[in-house]
């Protein structure tokens, strides 16, 4: 099936390398609304500009959408799912609802496939959650994120006067963790649950007591958490700090038996290197089913919930059953 | 949806259970092939004779087979499937293929739909393989069983003369999971893997040296592990090893890149207190999914890969989107 790539960040660059790791995919172009001569791609596939797609319907099978999910793809999904079978990472929760009824509706009168919500929270979480909850019907159910960078809280902290640069990160709270894979069904409050760690690089002269002082009470993202702040040079951030690590733990307890005396544990964990890079594969993965659903006329909005395992997968019927079954 | 139940140890008892928990289902009734009056079912549902069955399309939409792999199912899934949606755990790994021919022969005569080797392995660790192989196209995949009672490996121990009963633990290496965790890679011998562990109750004035060195040298069960066996009372093996626990690790190891520079880790574990409680759960939420597919015309034989997730929960779409996206 012949990709095209839509938005060239880390995400696009993630994509253009998931793409070479998939023998049945082949990668048409990469889109951008900069100046094509301006973008250099690490595989050198051509780059177009992002108008030109509207020429290119019988190029592409698949489009892959790598714009973010503030702006882009509100508006590109939509869009795009008139001319194209498309796959995004839409990842504002709260907003789900409201992207699926718009790209539905492009979709189906285009007779596309579109795959929104894809990657892992947005996407293999998520699954996790369903299957999860469809097996043990009497549970709780867990996620924790990290350890890992987010970038929205990054992002934060660089907002405050006297910051140069900074990276934040999310992590875990151990004893939580245990408790839960113990059954022992706690309420976890948010300070509870994740810690959070910043290390900060200080402009000269800067006031290092007001600058923590406005971090750890910064309102909705770190007010409710036990924050610790790392002053250090922009030499150790960019040793030390580089990476866009991430991942984190889908968990869900529950009970059995006649009355509920028998408790089960289901775990679900990721431990990525980078967040994009593992995003792209997830992509590359829905871009494949959202071919062949097409192809079966499945067309619509759809989501990881509703396309069957069997669709991601390069492998026949015979050869998942006797490989992987 | 109305469920029946053909079988009645083990993992039958399980999916009366499991049925209890899920609102939308209602147990019609067990069958068996013994006299039905000589068998007392959990909650008091009606006991049938399998015989019954064939009077009772019209009042069962899916059958869920609870007899074993042996040779229960290899003959009752294939004849059942003629009747009856129908959902199995065949779990003899290398005769799936020839299973799944016979019971899709059956299923597409009869527009039925059959859902076959659900459970957890086969069954949630497959799903596990597949989505993992799908996203991370470059790494390698491993599976640990337990900390768990193998049934298989506890009857082999007791058919040693001078056994009078015994219950055998498969245990995963920690340092073969440690490695695998971080990434090493590491190719794994059958005795890295795992460890066998059993508990026996000799008969009286039994030779403990013989029957020990007896189970350490048993050929495929023993020979290839590190083995430890304890001598103990048959009262000391109801109290502390009355239980059916089981679970296991599914993880693949990926790379992903321009150099395949950054590595990633899936874990998927479950920590179970009554495996066939879990297994039934497993069944009772594809018996969801088996009768849904075949209101839509889906019939033939499945797998846990044909089905996609929305089928199993008895949520709606738009619930799913706003609780677990």
């Amino acid at each position: 099936m012949r990709i095209g790539i839509l938005g060239y960040g880390n995400l696009g660059r993630g994509v253009e390398c998931a793409v070479a790791q998939n023998d049945d995919m082949e990668l048409v172009g990469v889109f951008t609304r900069r100046a094509p001569g301006s973008v250099k791609t690490v595989s050198g596939v051509p780059v177009f500009h992002a108008d030109e797609l509207a020429n290119m319907q019988d190029q592409v099978d698949v489009l892959i959408l790598c714009g973010g999910s503030a702006t882009d793809l509100p508006e590109q999904t939509p869009e795009y799912a008139k001319l194209f079978n498309v796959v995004d990472s839409f990842d504002t929760h709260a907003k789900i609802p409201e992207h699926f009824a718009k790209v539905d509706a492009s979709a189906q009168a285009a007779g596309k496939t579109a795959v929104i919500s894809v990657g892992w929270d947005p996407g293999m979480f998520s699954l996790n959650r369903l299957y999860a909850n469809a097996i043990l019907r009497d549970g709780n159910d867990y996620t924790f994120w990290g350890k890992g960078v987010s970038q929205g809280h990054s992002d934060a902290v660089r907002r405050i006067s006297g910051v140069k640069n900074a990276k934040q990160y999310t992590i875990p709270v151990d004893a939580a963790l245990a408790s839960v894979r113990a059954c022992e069904n706690p309420q976890l409050s948010t300070r509870q649950k994740h810690t959070r760690e910043c290390f900060v690089v200080p402009e000269e002269g800067a006031d290092l007591e007001r600058i923590e002082a406005q971090i750890k009470n910064m309102p909705n993202y770190f007010a409710d958490y036990d924050t610790t702040v790392h002053f250090i040079s922009e030499e150790e951030l960019l040793r030390d700090h580089a990476g866009i690590p991430h991942g984190g733990f889908v968990l869900r307890t529950g009970r059995t038996g006649k009355d509920g005396e028998h408790n089960h544990v289901i775990e679900y964990s990721l431990k990525l290197d980078s967040n994009p890079e593992f995003t792209a594969c997830v992509l590359a993965a829905y871009a494949r089913a959202a071919y062949r659903m097409n192809q079966r006329g499945m067309s619509g909005c759809k989501t990881v919930f509703d396309v069957a395992p069997a669709d991601l997968s390069p492998l026949s019927g015979e050869e998942m059953r006797a490989q992987l079954l």
